[in-house]
Parts: structure tokens; sequence; C-alpha cells
């Protein structure tokens, strides 16, 4: 269905209302937004939906510091919903790199998604700092060779300043979001094979018995698996919040925010220079179909410039019909 | 054939006094043999062949410092080889973090490789801190969809203590490391299938061509390819020394060493409780195979008790020839 973008941010924004300030509702519904111009549809609007809609979660205050240096500091979110606490966490980021050069934020007590690290990274870029984020969140995804779920999807995001716009990367360290079946349950539809595994270690494409089951690592090796052990410690224990916990969806989630300003090495006008240099040489590779090299974030930019140049963009309707949002 | 372990390292030393001072030849000669006890036959002394064999590079005098500020510097390796200059980083990384909470420390002008990214992160994390590093290397591997080569194999290590021992993961973002194609030529081997392409694309199994070609990113897809990018950029254009070069061996490599002192947020003692619970709790998955979840570095780190414990390795038989060691 096709819906005006400035219709869908009031429509969001209303629902989220349900337990959250006007002001705290519009910051959340600016990511869904981004989210749903981009093309992110499993880090969008479906994260209202599933086990843990997001405007479900009642806070239990506001946000809170629970410790803080020059350089770093930790977030109490208070159950806000993760997108508008990291949001915060992404602006103390930029604060506090841009005046010592390095900031390391940690988001506690958080429980959902703050959905896609390219929304946060790319602001961290944009005021000239490399951004690095890293979230965990309840055990969804098996190491390599397990069938019990240990790690979250764990996604991880680099930001990179350039003379043009930041070059993002942003992935989840499993083969698939928990949110890719969350938005196939409610379509109906199985997903891909070799994705994900049932609670006995079969392989299964039935979105369900995967959700009672495990995703794969993304690469299904060990190595997929060590990355998403890496990030599960950076945003796990180096915070002192939740690791591994059995997807009770009882124990919180976690996110943490890096920013590093390159005067510390290079300075920033020669970092955006070199990385537009790097790009420019990885674009003049030949490649197996002919076409230009995949860059990461490109796509994701195109498409929304082409939502804000047209001014709406088309929704799931599945997605759609079960928040009631109307076109 | 096996070797006692003194004396591979005397060997080794002895090989790298070609252009090296007794005490950086030891340096160097530490980190090899480490590499062999611990089974990373493909970062061990077969960088002491193939292309540039490590020991002919010749240096152009003494490290020097390049930038140097509160939290970073930038180290010219004036061409010493990268496993001495990388040991110099990684302790001025655990000084200045140590004091300050965060160093960055770059490595320009080396032109060898340093080796497995675990040798150093293990030392920041027995040092109670956080270590992350990237390295960049002459151009090997194609971007996903690419042809020509555009990253090196471009690896990354994290070290995060312990109530035991640190535990380590690293990894090369290509399909198979650059010196693997080096051994299985030496051992005038094929490689596996799904590695590697030649130089017009097409997939390949014979060394060579692939050397001549370029390795394909570890999970085959443009997630690590984004990995493999984010790491150049870290290693490469951060620094202001070489990226996406054409393969020459002409251009520097790079290498980024990063510390981080947990007393930012959780405390040293907390988060070595708190990584140690977290492995617990991954070791009781249950397996597909009915073993034991395997968590990165713990082979390596068994490999390498045993060796010590029976005083001597096994090394590989060409490898030993070509290099005139003898058991």
């Amino acid at each position: 269905m096709n819906i005006a973008i400035s219709g869908l941010r009031s429509q969001i924004a209303r629902i989220l209302q349900k337990n959250l300030t006007s002001e705290q509702a519009a910051v959340v519904a600016d990511y869904f937004v981004w989210a749903e111009m981009t093309g992110n549809t499993t880090q969008g609007i479906v994260k209202m939906m599933g086990t843990e809609p997001i405007q479900d979660i009642v806070p239990q205050g506001e946000v809170a510091i629970m410790k803080d240096t020059k350089l770093s500091q930790i977030i109490d979110a208070k159950r806000n919903p993760a997108p508008f606490v990291s949001q915060i966490a992404t602006e103390v980021a930029i604060q506090k790199a841009s005046e010592y050069g390095f900031a390391i934020i940690g988001v506690r007590n958080a429980f959902s998604s703050n959905g896609a690290q390219g929304y946060y990274v790319e602001q961290i870029a944009d005021a000239g700092l490399i951004g690095i984020m890293c979230s965990r969140s309840p055990a969804s995804a098996a190491a390599f060779g397990g069938i019990d779920p240990v790690f979250g999807t764990n996604p991880i995001g680099f930001g990179f300043p350039t003379l043009d716009k930041p070059i993002v990367f942003d992935a989840a360290t499993s083969a698939m979001t928990f949110y890719g079946l969350v938005l196939a349950k409610a379509r109906g539809e199985e997903i891909p094979e070799n994705m994900a595994i049932d609670s006995e270690g079969n392989p299964t494409i039935d979105p369900a018995a995967a959700m009672d089951g495990a995703l794969l690592p993304f690469d299904r090796s060990y190595k997929g698996s060590g990355f998403a052990m890496a990030i599960e410690t950076l945003a796990g224990p180096l915070l002192g919040g939740a690791w591994v916990d059995n997807k009770t969806f009882e124990e919180e989630w976690g996110t943490v925010v890096i920013a590093i300003d390159p005067e510390l090495t290079v300075g920033r006008d020669e970092l955006k220079a070199n990385v537009s240099d790097m790009l420019d040489k990885i674009r003049v590779a030949r490649t197996r179909d002919g076409g230009e090299i995949r860059l990461p974030s490109e796509h994701a930019r195109r498409r929304y410039a082409a939502a804000k140049e047209r001014g709406y963009i088309e929704i799931d309707d599945a997605v759609a019909r079960e928040l009631g949002i109307a076109a």
C-alpha cells in the first residue's frame, strides 16, 4: 500500500503515544519512517508487531545516567523504547568524542530493538567522527554447531565520513533478522533454506519453528559465531546488563555506541578525502555481472532519496492492516 | 617434521638476523614460535616464504613516532617487520589505555603481515583491557560480486579478559588467508572450492591462479565484503597509509590497535566475571554433534599447552626444507 510519508509519520507517532509523550513518540517515529524510506523493512514498523510490540512496553520513568566519565556513559533506559534511548546515546557519543577524542556509551535496561545501527552511526559520521555500534538481544541465534540459541541477532554498524555523504555498513551476525521471521510469519510465508533450525536442531523453513529454535550464524561458520560473541561481549558483559539469556524477553537488551575522532590520527579532513578515494578505487573494480560493485548503504540512500522526492512510500499490506495504518 | 621448540626459536631468529638486530629478531621469532605452537600454520613461518619473505625486507632505520596524543599514536615502522612493530604498538596501547581509558595506535610503513591478531589482542586482554586489532594488506580479496582484488585479507581480532585466560577471536575477512595460498603452492596442493577466482573471475582451485586473481569474502556475501571494507578503512584511510592498492607489494600495509579499559563501564573485575559467566552459558548449549560448542581460541590454547608440555612441535616438511630449518 502507498502512503504519504507525513501521514505515516503521524500515524506511527499516534500509536507510539500509547505509553510515550508526544516528544518521545516523535523521536521514535523519525527512526521508523527512516527505516521504511530506506527499505529496511525488517528494521521498520514490523517492530511494532510480534512478541513484544515496541508501543506496548511501559517505561518505568525518565532515562537516567548510571555512570559518567569524560570518555564514557552508561545510560539507564528505564524501559523507554530503544530507538529513543539509542538516539540519546548517539548524541552523547558525538558530544564526548568531539571534545575528548573518544566515547563509549552503553544503554542498559532497554527492552526492545533500536532498529538498524546504520541510522545512528550515520549521524556520528555526519559529525565528522567514526561511529561503531553493537547491540545484543534476547538469544535467538545458535553458535556454530549449536542447537540452543545463545546469541541475539547481534548487529554491528560502522559509519565513516567521506567528502560526500557518510558510508555506512551494518549487518546482523545471524543469517537473517528476528523480525524477518516475524514478518514472514505475519505474511504466512516460508523463510529461505539454510537460515534457521527448529528446537531439535533440524533445518526448518517455518518461521514459527525457527522462532522456537534458532537462527544460524550469517556465514554458517565459526567466524560468524565469533563475531556474534564479540558483539555479545561488548553490548552485554561490558555494560553489566544481560547476556546469553533464554529468549524469555524478560531480560534487558544491550547497546554500545562508540565514536572516535579522526583528529586522533590523520585528522577529519584527510580522513574524508582518504575514504572517498578508497570508495572510488573500489567502484572501478570489474564485476562478474558487468555492473558496479555494490557498496554498503548506497542502495538504502538511493531508496531514501527517491521516497523523499516522491513524497510517499509503499508499506507492507499485512503490516499496515495489523497496525491499523491507513493510506 | 618434529622439532624442539627452543631449537626452532633459535633457527628462526638466526634467519631473521639477516636484516635485524638480535634483539629485534628475538621479538619476531617469539611471535612465529607462538604461531607454530598454537597451530596457526598459515600465520607462522610460512610468512618467511612467498613473494616477500619477511627476513628479506630491509629496514630503513629505527621505528619512529609520527604522531602522539594522550589517546593515540601513529608509529612509523620504517620497514621494520610488522610483528616487531605491532608488538611495540600493542605495548603502547596497553600503556595509554591503562592510564587514560582508551588508546588507538596505528602502524604505518610496514611491509609485511603482523601475523595472527590473536597474539597481540591476547596481551591486551591479559592486561585487563579489551583489545581490538585490524589490519589491511595488499589487495588480494575481491569485494562481493567483484573480479579485481580490492581488499587485503583484512583480519580483525578481539581479546576479552575473563577470570581465567583471555578469550580471543580473530579471523581474516577473506575466505582463506593469502599465506594459505602460499602454503598450498609450496606443497603443490590445490585449494578447496569456492575460495577464490582467477584473474578473469572464474572459480579456481589453483593457488597460483588465485594469487593472480582474488580471494572471495569469507561468507561469499556482501556482509563479509562490508566487514572487509570497514577494516580497510580503519587500517588504511584512518592512518593515512595505503588502501585498495594493486597487489604490487610496493605500498605499505596497515594496522590499528585499539585498547579500551573496562573501568570506563563496569570495571575490570566485573567484566572478567561477566565474560566468564557468558562463556559458561554458551558452553552448556546443546550441539548438533553432541560435543561441546567450539569457542574461539580454545583449540589454539590447548595446542599451545600441549606443545609446551611436550617441548617440541611438528612443522611442515616443505616449509622446513625451503627455510633450511633442521630438526
